[in-house]
């Protein structure tokens, strides 16, 4: 039974140290969180799972690393400059600042409760502004980018000439964007500084389509075969008047959270906007020259672009069960191995020191393969259940008569079960019941 | 023999799509850089270096992963808003400003060759600022972190309290830093955006010599183990004219780049200054109560603070060799397996169809476990020669005799040795080979 309630999560996230909100001594910064020793190996434990199926797997995909600062031209020739905008009222009364499209009633400040005193809309851009260098003023203004896809696009030829890709391929990137989001909210699910998956598949456009319905479906597949239950998730396509200019056809891969529908992921058909953008405004070429046909085009591209801190949320939220044993509450993150924070916890059945020998050699061998956690405090049912309750799959116990048989027991979260395994064999079962 | 001019690293990485001018389609933007496909993987590969010596094979350190918008009262506690700054001069006559510091001749001009035309020197701040939410102005204000280490003291309570580790413990952090440098420069060791791979870590006072010793060793040791020859690196201490008012000592660990010895880490006694700094600042008590002993102290702190971007460069130019085989000059990048973008390249001898399904079948199994790149263009040999440049350890090559006798050939970069291997033995003769 997941989740049903953003309290659950929020509050085991702040309990065991998965999310803390951002300079807390201070008072916090508005929705804007730190990931503590758990969360900050669970975010990156779904970006790597990202890496792993969307480039190591496939050799059709590179990755990238661009700048997050970017210059003017950037955005100018994306459209970001012009358009990636809010529309904002000021109440003339209170001097607040709203929304307008996020106005119930676009008579009434929602602060003060005067009527009328709304200014005509401004169009507020979403994109943070600094400046570089030792002088500020024109020229030295550069953004932190809204999106990773740009990189993608800028260094499409340089990626062409250089890795010997040829269409279909893609290129990939993992980081930070930053969005001046006047109502950031929903814990992590919206928030002004975030992290993107992003994929940029460049194919002939004649192959759009295709390869668009293919990206669809794999995109909604890797959530599942990561632990989202099917039924939690939603493919739904973009209604005409939701589409960008340049979209040929959009989805948005949604997740039922607490308060509703919301987007994990968009898949897009951007078609050649891009390319053709920065080739204009670049005046640099940005297309393929197909030597088997002798053809030259700018190849269309398809978009599957994920926010890693809002599936993390949507992962945390589908793993959460609470379930009775015993008389009492087991509450239990079943992740997927790949995602938990601890792949193993290694706990020695007591503090005597007797043990810690040889479970520190337990500890330390399983260490080179996965993370794991060394805990030897409290009673053994209370460490399995703190366990539980972080997502670890597995707990290896070294109790007195491993001294004697030289042999562990492993205990399974989801399960329970518990079986004993000789030191010699522990390695190949741990591997074996990760599946990794 | 590892590169002694910048220019052959420089003109690989560019060539090999390992580093790229950002927008460079825009004419670039200055000093900043962008990781293609290459250079992607070996940073991402340097930094889970440090993150798996650091976290993962020890149960004294946590990792966290903190904003990188931070508002102006971290930055007021730390010292960084009043002292993080350069000395600037403006020449009145040019209009063109310079680093005081860095003036050869301090009354004249390097711009317009004037004499006594400077301003007095202001004190520029580092820090990029930028505006969160919809209202410039005083408020409003966040700054880009200039570093990832006042993300751990914020964060020391929470941390503390979630986790139950107790002094001498650490806590960790990879990620982006920003710096408004008014003379970056030297490709990619000194650049604004950068990323770093920082530890602090907590002791009671009576052991913080013995850890400081500790951690410059261990880094030390750390670059050693990744390949770079012990010759190469250097710890050097700190005159007490270096030291920060708070330091109880610093020492760098140096790298001899091709233009002198430059720093890649800097291991500081910062002793309870930070957490002093910003319990008086915000109230908050930040100290550790040993129930041991019954004593309430400040820790003492030790910081490894380590560039990822600049370790990187030092790991490329020390790899980096060039030599004679059969009368022609081997370009052989001797990375570590570890750093290596690539562990394994599969090589289908022919292109011909008849080996593709078994080369696929090769290349499936490998990329389980490793980051692989499938290659089946060109002559063989050319193909040995192209991996052994981007520093692949391990060639897998796919031949007709494959088909029968259902072994492959592995051929190692460093040695050129090849060997014939079952394909039942191959995940393990790789494993065996690379180490992990």
């Amino acid at each position: 039974m997941p989740a049903t309630d953003l309290d659950q999560i929020v509050n085991l996230c702040k309990r065991r140290g998965f999310v803390y909100p951002s300079a807390e001594i201070y008072g916090g910064f508005r929705s804007s969180y730190d990931f503590g020793p758990l969360g900050s190996l669970m975010l990156r434990n779904v970006k790597n799972a990202w890496v792993r199926t969307m480039v190591q797997l496939r050799d059709d995909v590179v990755l990238i690393d661009a700048s997050i600062l970017s210059p003017p031209q950037v955005w100018e020739a994306s459209g970001h400059l012009a358009n990636f905008t809010d529309p904002l009222v000021d109440c003339t009364a209170c001097k607040q600042r709203f929304r307008e499209d996020h106005l119930t009633d676009p008579t009434t400040c929602p602060n003060c409760g005067k009527q009328g005193t709304f200014t005509a809309a401004r169009a507020f851009n979403l994109m943070f502004k600094t400046h570089a260098g030792p002088v500020e003023g024109a020229g030295a203004e550069v953004y932190l980018r809204p999106e990773t896809a740009q990189g993608m696009f800028i260094n499409f030829a340089n990626v062409l000439q250089t890795s010997r890709k040829k269409p279909p391929f893609g290129i990939a990137q993992v980081g930070k964007s930053f969005r001046n989001e006047i109502t950031p909210g929903n814990f992590i699910f919206r928030t002004r500084e975030f992290e993107q998956m992003e994929l940029e598949f460049f194919v002939p456009p004649a192959e759009g389509p295709a390869w668009y319905r293919y990206w669809c479906d794999a995109r909604l597949q890797w959530y599942i075969d990561h632990g989202i239950p099917a039924d939690m998730l939603m493919l739904r396509d973009h209604d005409a008047d939701e589409l960008s200019h340049y979209s040929a056809g959009t989805a948005d891969i949604e997740f039922r959270f607490p308060w509703g529908w919301g987007e994990l992921e968009g898949v897009a058909q951007r078609t050649d906007y891009d390319l053709t953008q920065h080739a204009k405004h670049s005046g640099e070429r940005l297309d393929y020259f197909d030597q088997s046909t002798n053809e030259r085009y700018v190849p269309y591209v398809i978009e599957p672009a994920a926010g890693a801190t809002r599936a993390m949320a949507a992962f945390l939220l589908a793993a959460y069960d609470e379930e009775e044993v015993n008389g009492e509450v087991r509450t239990v993150l079943r992740l997927h191995p790949r995602l938990s924070p601890y792949q193993v916890a290694v706990l020695p059945l007591s503090k005597k020191d007797t043990l810690t020998p040889l479970a520190r050699e337990v500890y330390a061998t399983l260490s080179q393969r996965y993370m794991c956690e060394y805990d030897e405090t409290q009673a053994i049912g209370r460490r399995y259940r703190r366990q539980d309750e972080i997502g670890t799959p597995l707990c290896v116990t070294v109790d007195f008569d491993s001294l004697d048989d030289r042999a562990v027991t492993i205990r399974e979260r989801d399960s329970m079960a518990q079986v004993r395994v000789p030191l010699t064999e522990l390695a190949a079962a741990v591997a074996e019941r990760l599946g990794f």
